[in-house]
């Protein structure tokens, strides 16, 4: 795998899977992988969860790990080709991502989209530059339009969960104040037409996702009627492909409740956190035992060590 | 040990002190208990010495560390239980104590009191908040109210100094531009009770610590009788429990000089760090032989030595 | 070694290029060096190369590190003697100093010129304040005047380039929109003078260079005819000694472009990155096969893994 930012760099999901059952029973299997290896990770936008977990799944590789805030040191790259270098930027991307990838073997980055120009967001400037112009793998750490580490996180979630094959999976749009990403979930989507589940999209009229992400999946604005024998309730605040980051934070009856989940087939909770507490999802659903989320989570380190060992098997 | 938040943590201060002992002889001793053990610190206000000796400390101890700087991260916790999170706080402690819990072996938190709200600052939100959704064991790196890896530190630093059985050690208020939290003094407090030393107390009028903390012990507000024949001196500016937050940096006579150190028993001066030199202490007394500040620095690794080595093997 | 801050701390140039002959070899030669040592990082000024580079080698000697950014914590140094904190300084450079003393092996520091006050910028104050107060050694992460760890990787890429035995190595200045300091360029000299190089320095008139560094060299103001023949063009900008701190970035006409450099006989081009492109040189050139800029970026590694090795040895 020469790189790891969407699904697409996955050969066999089943041999990935298999990968995160063999780290579960032992974390540090293969610990010695990573010795003499090093581990940059590149934080345009502040980052909890994405930078824990990536940071202990190296180490339990034995890696070593160098991070770079770059949103607070405020050191701007520039983008463009043929750019002449006489405003903000101090340093072009094709000389930063060369020169990281003399002291990396692996490169982490994280940049989110600005959500004003969807034609450029959905270009993924930031990361195909570092793919294009660095010469050691790249792995999203969430980008402008996919999450990968986390959607893979949910497939191993959502496998070692499911009572029966071939589960209802329904990922629902929920209220928000601020405007949200895409990433997570386009990324939930690509994974999950992987995955061996009945996938169902309920959101709001005007939020429908990228048609490369939604085509072929049943879309609803029924949000009730989706839920109902649902096994997994995926729920996830974004903001409008068209127009483009449109929000509704009014629409506070797509928050799931009890009563919402109770249409479910005991369905599961799930979210990608950080969450809005009784605004996403009420208090008693993500406090109840049919909440996921924490083990989400800790299925993050999960994801980041099988991704890291197949980056570094490449390198 | 569950947690280490104060000296009520601590089983046998004896035990620690030999503990330290060893450590001190050998900074490598135990340093295979940490293999493949994560110290997340996480920290809500900045911080040099704790930053730097805590992780060394783990180092030695052969744990990973990953560093979450809140502060700068922007990244707000809502601490009330039922909260609509549709303000600006993104993460609620539950979810944050709880996913932190799948990455950290032990989580260390500096959180600041506000002093604006004693009651508030006083029910210790974050600490008590981490302590109960955590599922890891907490190591505070200073709360709102006590700083116990310092004070531990200043234990071990007066017992490998003291030349006579139950020296006498005398705290005393300082002038300092700001306003400081009561932490530095409650804490050095309630761990030189279990000491075996003579503690006074000595402050302006005003300036009483909480009375849960300087209960049992002599208070003055006569600085230069407390100093004379002191072992050691204790220099800390606080601000005022009653009133609370009031500062008094007009009263420089409170500054530790030469000419106060005479009154002592040729004692030694102690202090946390940072200080504000010519205005808490003149130089002449902490560039003198005198002065045991760099020594109490020295023993911030061998305070969190232990206390991480009591959590590991909780763990 | 007792610090790295200049080339005058090298006491064999031609073994330390031997040594970096070791690292290139074999990155892992000496791991074991640095077992149960602790490198701290200060950082004043913002970073990305010196940053990662340093934390590589130090990890490839088996060290610890630890990073402290003082530029984001807002934690202030006092410099002066005897002065009395009671402005916005939180500790004196001999407590800091000391302190962190007590924790690292080595204690790396970057701290950039103010460009105001010259006879300031060039008694180094936070450098030396460090080399006098700390009691382990010190390495420069590029102080005010000068920025060894980048020379040495210069002079290591230089020697395994040149083709030929004492080549023309050209320093030329070049336009940039900011004030930058000297620092690059001071220090590039006092390195090349002991390389087997022949040195010359083009920068328009107002520039030259402080005499302490260029004395001995060759100076014109004629860029293009220091550019005849030369094997090597080393661009930088820098601001002026005097008047201290004034700039020229309407003096367009001093990028290196393709036609400057067929003035060269087949030149390389070198810069220390990072670099304005189509400001200080053109796409072309730093596209183009003559350019040097990744290798001297790859050398920064080996420069600090001599350096370190130097300073644990002596430690």
């Amino acid at each position: 795998m020469k790189n790891f930012t969407s699904v697409n760099d996955v050969d066999n999901l089943n041999d990935w899977l298999s990968l995160a059952d063999t780290f579960r029973n032992n974390p540090l299997h293969f610990s010695e992988i990573g010795r003499g290896k090093t581990l940059g990770l590149l934080f345009l936008n502040p980052s909890l969860r994405t930078r824990m977990s990536t940071q202990k799944a190296a180490y339990l590789l034995g890696m070593n790990v160098i991070v770079m805030n770059l949103d607070k040191d405020g050191w701007q790259l520039e983008m463009e080709d043929g750019a002449v270098m006489n405003g903000n930027a101090q340093e072009h991307v094709k000389e930063a991502a060369r020169v990281m990838s003399q002291y990396c073997d692996v490169i982490g980055v994280r940049s989110f989209p600005g959500l004003e120009n969807r034609e450029e967001d959905y270009r993924e400037p930031v990361l195909e530059a570092l793919k294009k112009y660095a010469t050691v793998p790249i792995l999203s750490l969430e980008s402008a339009t996919r999450h990968p580490l986390q959607s893979f996180a949910d497939v191993i979630t959502v496998r070692n969960t499911a009572t029966k094959s071939c589960p209802k999976v329904v990922l629902t749009w929920a209220p928000h104040p601020r405007r949200l990403p895409q990433a997570v979930p386009n990324s939930f989507v690509e994974w999950m037409k992987l995955a061996d589940v009945e996938l169902v999209i309920a959101n709001p009229e005007g939020f429908d996702l990228a048609p490369e992400f939604s085509s072929g999946v049943t879309v609803t604005h029924d949000q009730q009627a989706a839920l109902t024998g649902a096994d997994f309730v995926y729920a996830k605040n974004w903001s409008a492909y068209e127009p483009y980051g449109k929000t509704a934070p009014e629409l506070n009856d797509w928050q799931i409740t009890a009563e919402r989940m109770a249409l479910t087939d005991n369905g599961r909770f799930m979210h990608c956190l950080p969450v809005r507490r009784n605004v996403v999802v009420a208090d008693e659903v993500l406090d109840g035992t049919q909440s996921l989320v924490i083990e989400q989570a800790a299925n993050r380190v999960i994801s980041a060590q099988v991704a890291l060992y197949k980056l570094l098997q490449h390198g």
